[in-house]
């Protein structure tokens, strides 16, 4: 249940919804939009009838969502949300935020070298993985918190933030002291354990969407972060599984402007996993942006062949290079266009 | 088996060969490059050696095709295919050609109007479906023969070439005389005998991939038709079945790049069946032309709402103008990006 | 919409109903029920009032189907559709009816020895492919019309009716004179052309699932072919398509149970195209028994490693005649359990 | 890597083995056949060569896997491993083990009530979700540790050994001490941390299919659990995702074959979740039977309209009686049948 309250509400009138809603086992959520004051009561609404809500003095206007998904839902925030990191990095409001790194940290040496070199092309945060969720027990399974320290060291000397993936809950508390940005992997979409304590870490969460999850799933899980109140999360397609194999998977493109309508959170697209191709990262970054993705996630190695984790999906710096100069000036010509 | 010639290949030294293929059941396919001429072998090509092929002193070099498509491979036509029209359109060859038009053809009035403002916005095709390809036989079937009339009239009134799609073989005769780019549905895409026969008519195909239908298999379904050796093929993306709900289909973009990079043939897409919602016809079309596609299919209809078939995902003739304009200004500045 | 007439409705009420029906553009559609009379209205039947029509005096009862399907359902025709043949074959009602044959009518000699064998196996039915949808146009494409005289040649010495797939209308002549079952193959299943012209035929229909079609879409084809109110049809689950790749197709058991409460048409299962392994033939017939179908599809092939299609899921008529010793006694120990 | 041991090899011989493939880094995995003794070498085997190992006098023979798991392996373990529980319960082997009982633990009355129900008819094994994986965080999502409390009342008043599934790393010691046979939900088949923690516990691990993971996948993440060397696994099908909506999944069968030819481990299958409706259930159990499978994990709820959780696919103990019946007596005729 959503309720928009009167601008004059004060504090005191607002603590009595607060109490109501409690003594019926309500959570409840605000948000301060730019005009209005918003509060959303979640769980078995009900228990609250919306009668009785709406007489409420201060409140201006009740609505139920009909979707299973409400903190994510454009509805209780109707403006786009915008994360904003401390070194002045945004994600959301019409820029483009593009993160670039391999797909597994390897050493000090590759990750210096690369994150010099996608801070160079322009990348705004470094990626990298420390621990890799791999189908075989028997692949190269990440450096763990040693591959974190070399993020660390990679973050001191070039400024980028760092994003990388949390896998279990035992390694939060290290996520949260040192993770810029947290990401939760597409296999890790439904671990709701994992999602309600990140959602309580008050870092910034890219979630990743699972490989056979719908929009409206992905949107749930954002729910799972959201409920928290603590951690703004950052929506990422990577490819959903389809039949055709002439792909690794298949991205879904149209993911993005479905997700800019039903839900205020903003949407980075990541076409290496998504194709699984590095010849056909640069094209289907190029779709992205014209599609409207607030940001994009690419992998970027400095020697592909000998990469230990997805080396053919990954580009070259020289390429990224290339890239981006291009994803720029699209960028440039969608925006000068929309007048924003 | 692909034969290279060398360039002072005489006709008499050529004959020799085809001469030979025939003796062993295989059909002989020719291309002209711009600097070197090739020769296909198609059937079963165990039958003729390579070594055989080699001998002959007109030959420069011998390849066989891994891939289970010949004719519609780029190692078969290294260049890109343009097809030409006889108004002047092209479609492929660095434009961008925009077919538009309602999904059926319900009345002239609606035809002239719809075709008069599509062509003003700049779209080089009309399209309209006259006989109509539906899941329910209680849905509204098409006008028929009777719509391919109306069809014409908006030709000759606006000048815009007609493309509209054929159901069975019984109407090969009337689609080859009144027709300008005669589409096969999705559904339609592996029923071989019209694929044929088609081939056999003279004009260009617009082949529709299968929503089940791999990449593979929809060249496989593009050299039926290119062995007739006379009509020339346009390949179009219109979305591929999956569990995703939010959208009609998923619209594969990825299909663009990995299509351009296996065949030589021009790729069109259509975001109107691909997504089903009028909304998502923008952002995709964007995307489409992004990732490097040659062409647009676009349901415009005056009146989307009254539509006798596939209203919610038809835009108006406003919101078309409005899109080929921005359309217009992304396709050049990737041109100009790219130096073309 | 579904009329139910009193027993004693009279053949002048009747027709005042088809007459009303007539001028308002509808098809009407009569069953004979065993106890009950029921027609069936087919259209737009938002111009035929349900008042109106209860108001005739011979009409008992009067439903809307929601179902976009009429003819198919279970709801205008409640008992269950058994199909039979002059020979005195059944398919449907409780018996389990087996089509066995090779994928493709090579030879005389081929057919003759797989004809006998199947037959004293205790198949009921000889399938064979004389035209073969191929994925390829480089593959072999089936002995066409001469296909079709090897199996009557099959027929005429063991008795068994034959069983094969129609591609094209060009052929329905020689299908309505030769063939004893005709087949829609999977490729097909939407060509809806094909689907009202061979509901012309007055012959039995065996109607294949298409690989990405639903359910719902598999009893819209169907009504394709019963509105022609000559042909009656059987419905074959022959595997669909999914991201699967350890089977050819992922064979959809559910189907069976599911289309049994849909439909009153008889549901039967081809394993061999469902999972693409000869191994694998037998467990899932097993299942498919099981699970309630009414008849199987088995490629029986005397030299699997040479079948020109298809080997790999063909099994010996050593193996066959085993599986038909098993699938008798599971089928009599399921129905003596029901008591049928 | 593969090592059969001569059946004279004494434990000194082992030792040395064991002792160079520790030095390379190597973990070595015995198992005791019937009549061999075998040896898996796991970790990059490039490191040790086949021939060295040859060379050893106590080795038989040595084999690398191509297929990308091992210790689920079917040629690492020849025969049929079958799992077997204090009480005397066994799943493998031949017999037919059923797991009955709520999706989730409601109350002490409902666990009694039901459990007393499905052992009377003959599950061998008590189902009950305590901690329950919801797509929505404002669903109903367990009772907890004191479900967990609730199911083992349940278990000493019946004697039924109870399964449940573990959602977090963080009670992996309730569960180890508690729980019978501890189940990994579909969604968390790739959670990679889970896995080896609960490998490392020494009970039986039930592994639930991924809905959108392939046949491979499922083997490897059986691989992960199977590394720790003190957990057996036992790998249950419980539906696919597809396009097709009439059922929740798509339940495929087709699995039961193909891991039982694949891999060693004792196959269940769920039709409830598979399915999504309790009138498929049964359908569809008979057929998971007569494909070979070892057991079933079915819905019984004793007021399914009322259920927390997945009323719509739980059946009454009323009909899961008459289920059970049923399919003892398939059982019975596909097990004389086949001579067992």
């Amino acid at each position: 249940m959503i309720i928009v309250l009167k601008p004059e509400a004060t504090e005191a009138q607002i603590n009595a919804i607060r109490e109501e809603a409690g003594a019926r086992g309500l959570i409840v959520r605000e948000i301060q939009g730019e005009a209005s004051r918003i509060i959303g009561l979640l769980g078995d609404t009900s228990l609250m009838l919306m009668e009785t809500v709406s007489r409420y003095e201060c409140v201006e206007r009740v609505m139920k969502l009909s979707e299973p998904y409400k903190l994510a839902s454009r509805k209780f925030h109707p403006g786009d949300t915008v994360v904003e990191f401390p070194g002045g990095q945004r994600i959301g409001g019409g820029g483009l935020a593009v993160i670039a790194g391999p797909c597994s940290v390897e050493s000090e040496e590759q990750m210096l070298s690369v994150a010099r070199d996608v801070k160079r092309s322009g990348a705004a945060f470094l990626r990298g993985g420390a621990f890799k969720p791999r189908s075989s027990p028997y692949a190269f399974q990440g450096l763990g918190l040693d591959g974190l320290e070399l993020l660390k060291i990679a973050r001191e000397k070039t400024g980028l933030p760092i994003v990388t993936e949390i896998m279990s809950q035992e390694y939060c508390e290290e996520f949260a002291r040192d993770v810029d940005l947290i990401q939760i992997g597409a296999r890790n979409m439904q671990n709701f354990p994992l999602l309600r304590e990140v959602g309580d870490l008050g870092k910034p969460v890219l979630l990743k969407r699972g490989a056979s999850c719908t929009i409206d799933e992905l949107l749930q899980a954002a729910d799972y972060i959201l409920m928290g109140g603590k951690s703004s999360v950052i929506l990422c397609e990577r490819g959903i599984r389809t039949f055709e194999t002439a792909t690794r998977n298949t991205l879904d493109i149209s993911a993005v402007p479905v997700l800019k309508k039903k839900s205020h959170l903003p949407v980075v697209v990541d076409p290496s996993h998504g194709t699984g191709h590095w010849d056909l990262v640069f094209p289907m970054a190029m779709a992205a942006v014209a599609a409207g993705a607030d940001g994009l996630m690419i992998e970027v190695h400095n020697n592909p062949e000998r990469a230990l984790c997805d080396g053919p999906q990954s580009i070259t710096p020289f390429l990224f290079d290339g890239m981006m100069r291009r994803l720029g000036k699209l960028h440039d010509a969608i925006k000068e266009e929309t007048g924003e």
